[in-house]
């Protein structure tokens, strides 16, 4: 069912208005990064509740606890939960966004003011601290419920929201308040929940719109070589002693080629090659190489080839080396021997690699390289982080809806994309809810989310709710399974 | 000539008022390295003037021009010169030390305060920032000064006296000033030297003196690749890309092996291995493997031969790898892909290794390297620092005589050492004025300079006092070239 022009109509002829929400919204630095903004994410959890309340919508304000940060005890920042509509013969649709930003100062490179939105006109790019993350798509969707509240138009599906105060700092205290809720089943905040929608992702480009249904999962480690009992002096110990740097350096050297093929055995175990349908997907990608050059800021493919390079960011593992904790990072030239290196690397997982599989074969490989480099330094090896990978049934009538909506709004058929990081939540609700999960881009693939000049264009910012709200009534006409 | 008991009895007799006389000049913290305390390096510069001046030197204090550091203009402290006795029928020797030191804070580690010398009498240490580096030896001088003046005895040789105050921060400014002075000729501060003595390293252990007669030289390179445009984010473009820190582990693992073996190509030629007479140096040596690993604070020497270990840190080349500029160095686990990343490593040179030459093939082996790697970063080589290796006459009369007055003090013979790092005044002073440097150690290897907790042995200063005077009486005795 396409959605209704009453509803179409309303938002365009609202736009300077909805505007005006955003501008709101980018107004409050709400940095959950910044214990001296702590307030400030508060007050946005506080503004958000109010405007849910003002379109009908029944919220709460739950509380997640405390936080130690930068040597304080805080209250984290309450997730905002709320529902509207409890028809048995609709479909519920469970809502997430998040109203916390990165930090941003003019002094970082800004070209205004991050928390007073500057609207471009003639480029039509409005600029600001959480324009398009992810203050953006949440007020696409109050827009929505505005378009629908005002004109007195029932919304096609039960709608059910939970909107965090904490995502640019680890979603701290919301997993629990999840998994609890789910427990509780139908008298939770999440029962009868049929599918979840994201909006906290983006475009693979700036002209084509996209789905998201994969993620890839993450295994971080670092490998701690010891030697001398503290840094040593390259002038008087040069030479003479076996160096812990050296040993990490032929370590970090083994793990992957140039171009990208890991070299830990078994690491690509039960990876099954695309088939002819899912190459068909990123062969249909409105995506190229000189895209990826251009958003790399350099001629660094790994290959020439379209798929290639689209597969080895999306569906294929990958290993990084990030950098070395403990070894002279300055500028200049000290003649140190580090006594203590740590290397940091992580791989990128896709299905069916499991972080911990992975993490015994790493530790069994590099123990077996550390022994072969008869130093007489030690190793020990840190994990510091996993996350499994996850991909969505992008057949799945959730999807199907976001596709036609999407096609009834751009006139264009989106990209479907597997997203190269992780998005913690969205394992979160697939695992506890056990339905499916799209992730639903507003903004473009320029937008600048974290950086500097962060923006979001108005046409995906009008567009965009004009998207969300025809998801809905797109959910409410598909076949599918109803919970 | 052994020095005569009248000075001998009066070093003995005045070893309270001569530690009493170190404590004063550790109570100015002259800490050049730190803006802040620049009035202090003068005020230090004053006072060695004053006081050479009160046993009949005729001093200078020389302006070394400005200094640009941490944002401010400031003058150089200015170098004391001193000349006493111009008789042509004896020897003369120039003096080098410094009245500079190294930072330090109790809050560092210290167990008391840094700048007030702490005497403990039950283990004989005296404790204090520059106790050994290298307001020790000064006062040694000031001590034979004094001996010789107070009783009216004529000291053996003609004596000039440099003593800087940027010792610890580079000898800005000093080098100029030496060039100049040798240029003058016999018109100038340092006219008719015969020898320079140096006292500012320190004994191989805690047990044996030492004359020291080699310096390692220094090539310190930074390997730095390039790719992205700014840091990428791990997770979006992880195994897309070519990656700079992954071609640069490539580089620095194909450097050195972990036993210490450079893989430069011609690194090693023209460096003859130690004959019979070397070698035997290396085995009277009073130095074991267990001093090295002790010294290290780890069970990591690459050989458990005590010459091979002696000859690591003395005699051969070495490679160490510092550090990583530009890359994670912080902790925990940051997903980045570094955009630009320096490897820092060096080279310590011995006769005949020249830096210039080290620098070809370094940076000629690097682009071959680099080459067959095939990645589509880029690479550039910077060269930081360089400094060439020096070996002096250890059979000169000035070593000899050294030798003579080692054994009548300490009823031992001197460890003949090389030191593996540079003190870059020595080869000012050799290649400006062609004359023999002696490197004449007061404290022990343990005295921890630049550390916390620096310290000198009382006995170390007042039999240290002695050997600096019994020196001269040696030089003035033996037979050798009079210049
Ligand atoms: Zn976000
Ligand atoms: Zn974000
Ligand atoms: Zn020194
Ligand atoms: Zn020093």
């Amino acid at each position: 069912m396409v959605a209704p022009k009453q509803f179409l109509d309303y938002v365009e002829a609202n736009s300077t208005r909805f505007i005006d929400r955003l501008a709101e919204a980018v107004a409050i630095p709400s940095i959950s990064g910044d214990a001296s903004r702590r307030n400030d994410v508060f007050k946005m959890a506080a503004w958000v509740k109010a405007e849910l309340e003002k379109f009908g919508v029944k919220t709460d304000s739950i509380p997640l606890g405390k936080q130690h940060i930068e040597g304080q005890v805080l209250d984290l920042p309450p997730a905002i939960v709320g529902r509207i509509g409890d028809d048995p013969k609709k479909k519920t649709i469970l809502i997430y966004g998040h109203f916390d930003v990165q930090p941003a100062n003019v002094s970082d490179g800004w070209n205004t003011d991050p928390f007073k939105l500057h609207f471009d006109k003639e480029t039509g790019k409005m600029f600001g601290r959480g324009s398009t993350d992810d203050k953006g798509p949440i007020m696409g969707w109050l827009n929505v419920l505005e378009a629908h509240h005002k004109q007195g138009l029932p919304l096609p599906v039960n709608l059910r929201f939970c909107f965090e105060g904490m995502e640019e700092s680890g979603s701290e205290g919301l997993d629990d308040f999840i998994a609890a809720e789910a427990k509780k089943g139908a008298s939770g905040w999440f029962g009868g929940v049929d599918a979840v929608c994201i909006s906290d992702n983006y475009w693979l480009n700036d002209r084509t719109p996209a789905l998201t249904y994969g993620l890839r999962g993450l295994a971080y480690f670092n490998i701690v070589i010891s030697g001398p009992g503290a840094d040593l002096h390259s002038g008087i110990f040069g030479g003479a002693v076996f160096e812990p740097m050296n040993a990490l350096v032929a370590l970090l050297g083994k793990l992957v080629t140039q171009d990208g093929r890991i070299l830990i055995p078994g690491v690509y175990d039960g990876i099954s090659a695309a088939d002819a349908d899912e190459l068909q997907i990123y062969e249909n990608l409105d995506y190229s190489v000189a895209d990826l050059e251009a958003a790399a800021g350099g001629h660094i493919a790994v290959s020439q080839d379209k798929a290639t390079v689209i597969m080895a960011r999306m569906r294929n593992p990958s290993l990084s080396i990030h950098g070395i904790e403990g070894a002279f990072s300055g500028v200049g030239a000290k003649t140190v021997i580090p006594a203590n290196v740590g290397g940091k690397f992580s791989l990128r997982l896709v299905p069916p690699q499991q972080p911990d599989d992975i993490r015994a074969k790493v530790e069994k490989y590099l123990h077996e390289e550390f022994a072969k480099l008869n130093t007489r330094c030690s190793m020990k090896i840190e994990y510091l982080h996993g996350g499994i990978p996850w991909v969505a049934d992008h057949k799945h009538w959730n999807y199907e809806a976001a596709k036609i909506a999407t096609e009834s709004v751009y006139r264009k058929s989106p990209d479907f994309t597997r997203e190269g990081g992780s998005i913690p939540v969205t394992l979160t609700f697939a695992e506890n809810l056990g339905v499916n999960v799209l992730l639903l881009p507003m903004g473009r693939g320029d937008d600048g989310a974290h950086s500097t000049n962060e923006k979001l264009d108005v046409s995906n910012y009008i567009q965009g709710t004009k998207l969300l709200g025809s998801y809905l009534y797109e959910v409410a006409e598909i076949t599918g399974t109803k919970a």
